[in-house]
């Protein structure tokens, strides 16, 4: 028998009906063996150091045909955790690990063929929640594969500050494209000009008519999108895309918080333009995981490329930083330490 | 100076607002001379044989910032013509093409970029304006080419007993796909299932519920979506895709005769389902025309393909044609006789 400690746990109280709020979730206090049951094969338990908050959660929060959190118990996401006790043979006590886990203190994790194993650990630990964990990839799949970005091509990005955009834009702008963001406040938006290097950005929230902001920063129309975002800038967007444009369909975070998504009326631009909209997930790219770390993480060392994360303290403050990505609180990547060791 | 003759024409009164009315358009008189003027050079006059009415053109019968048709001057389209007199070194006079013609008797073509010569004439002249024109290639290209079709995988046409839809749906069957098409009466319904070799087929103008339809169809979900239609057939599509669905948007019938075409509000489909979503236009896969010829004809000619066109007699019932196409008046391919030879 291992020691029994108390392990704090974020709880979905019941299923979300349009947009979540800090009393969808309670804080609960329950008892775990630090040691893996016996007759649990292929299991490892984990203490978490950092955990993600990320805008599909709260998709998994309502009530789906499949994938839903279940009410009344731990929620999961993407997290980083360090190794307590294994019954897999790949993994042993003290190794540090990135993938889905519980928003816990600790997680026996039965099935971890969603886990990647830490290798280099020069850098931040946290960065295994974005830059080097799931975001980036997504960041590096939806930008180089599903949208065939080629020099000299205009980018817009939506969300561009979050845990995706912002290395979008870095990626587009290493590739010699032209590349313009949005995002709502004016930190953000400095942030996007003034740290990652985008050409333009604008704070959306400003803009009266999003068709006539397009216009403005690319007055010859728009070669790729990062769709981040859905609904009335998804419609701006298709009346700004240039012929034979690409839109890679990432996330709609504009979306996940209504009762009724908004209509997109003007999908006759796919035909007279003859756009090729893709939505993708990250899963699909995985086997690239090796070939993305080779490529960026030169790149963060020298400096080249950089990231920028909003960072909560404690479990106690993992529901209110999950909220906030819903309001566009946070500035950067929100993760939130549990503990740091 | 050539002999000067009479040109009836079917001219465009004014724009059209949302649908199109056989009084949006009037029959003239003009006169024309069977000659090409002197100094214009690279030209062409044909006889108007064989018109081709189809959906794209209600488009540019709007007031849209670019290729709008001229109020009180014929309208164009594609057709099947033979050359009167040429002062191209490409044609001479007898040649039979296709391409962009006048809506009248004869035409001088001052731009002949856009005429294909015919070459096989075994087979019905009429057919250049279907299978064996812009919209067999269409349905050549968005099968084969933007859907990437494979054996095995589950196909829905809708408008398929149209002039693209009832090849898409055999060349379906060819390839070795399970393939169902919608239209819109127990006539076309019929043809689809007995004539055109779809293993299923449904009217879409008796189903309350089209996502309910699509779910007795395709238990399974539908792979590949060649889209006519659009509005909320293609929501309740979106519904019933598969993982890596695709979808070529080749046209929106349904959506053009609308001030404000329909809302789609699940487009979060494309992620969860990583859909691809591409529209195209048959100008960019001209250059596949002779090996679609080689594919096409001998299936022709060995019936192994067939194809069903809706013949109207003379230039006067031409806008009753055209606007018959926005009803699903027309069973098949709908082409109007201007001349046999």
């Amino acid at each position: 028998m291992g020691e029994e400690v108390k392990n704090k746990q974020v709880i979905l109280n019941d299923y979300v009906k349009a947009s979540v709020k800090e009393s969808d979730m309670s804080l609960r206090t329950s008892t775990i063996q630090l040691r893996i049951p016996a007759g649990c094969d292929d299991a490892v338990l984990v203490k978490n150091l950092y955990l993600s908050c990320d805008p599909y959660m709260l998709l998994r929060m309502k009530k789906l045909e499949v994938d839903s959190f279940q009410p009344n118990s731990p929620i999961s996401g993407f997290g980083v955790s360090k190794v307590i006790d294994s019954s897999h043979p790949n993994y042993t006590k003290g190794d540090l690990v990135w993938g889905i886990t519980g928003w816990e203190e600790y997680s026996l994790i039965r099935d971890q063929s969603g886990l990647f194993k830490i290798h280099d650990t020069d850098l931040p630990l946290s960065y295994y929640t974005g830059i080097l964990g799931m975001p980036g990839m997504t960041a590096y799949a939806g930008f180089f594969e599903v949208c065939s970005a080629k020099k000299g091509e205009t980018v817009y990005v939506s969300a561009a500050s979050g845990a995706v955009g912002q290395l979008v834009g870095q990626f587009a702008k290493s590739t010699g494209c032209y590349v313009v963001g949005s995002a709502g406040s004016k930190e953000k938006v400095d942030l996007l000009k003034n740290k990652f290097g985008f050409d333009d950005a604008f704070n959306y929230k400003e803009e009266q008519d999003y068709n006539a902001a397009l216009k403005r920063y690319f007055p010859d129309g728009i070669d790729i999108y990062f769709e981040n975002v859905g609904g009335k800038m998804l419609e701006a967007v298709l009346n700004n895309m240039r012929l034979h444009g690409r839109v890679a369909v990432c996330g709609m975070i504009s979306q996940y918080g209504l009762e009724q998504p908004e209509g997109v009326h003007n999908l006759f631009n796919l035909i007279a333009k003859r756009i090729r909209m893709q939505g993708f997930a990250v899963h699909d790219y995985y086997h690239l995981y090796p070939k993305f770390l080779e490529m960026v993480v030169p790149q963060i060392k020298e400096r080249k490329i950089t990231y920028v994360e909003d960072i909560a303290e404690g479990l106690e403050s993992a529901p209110n930083a999950l909220v906030g990505l819903f309001s566009g609180r946070n500035v950067g990547k929100q993760v939130v330490v549990v503990a740091r060791e």
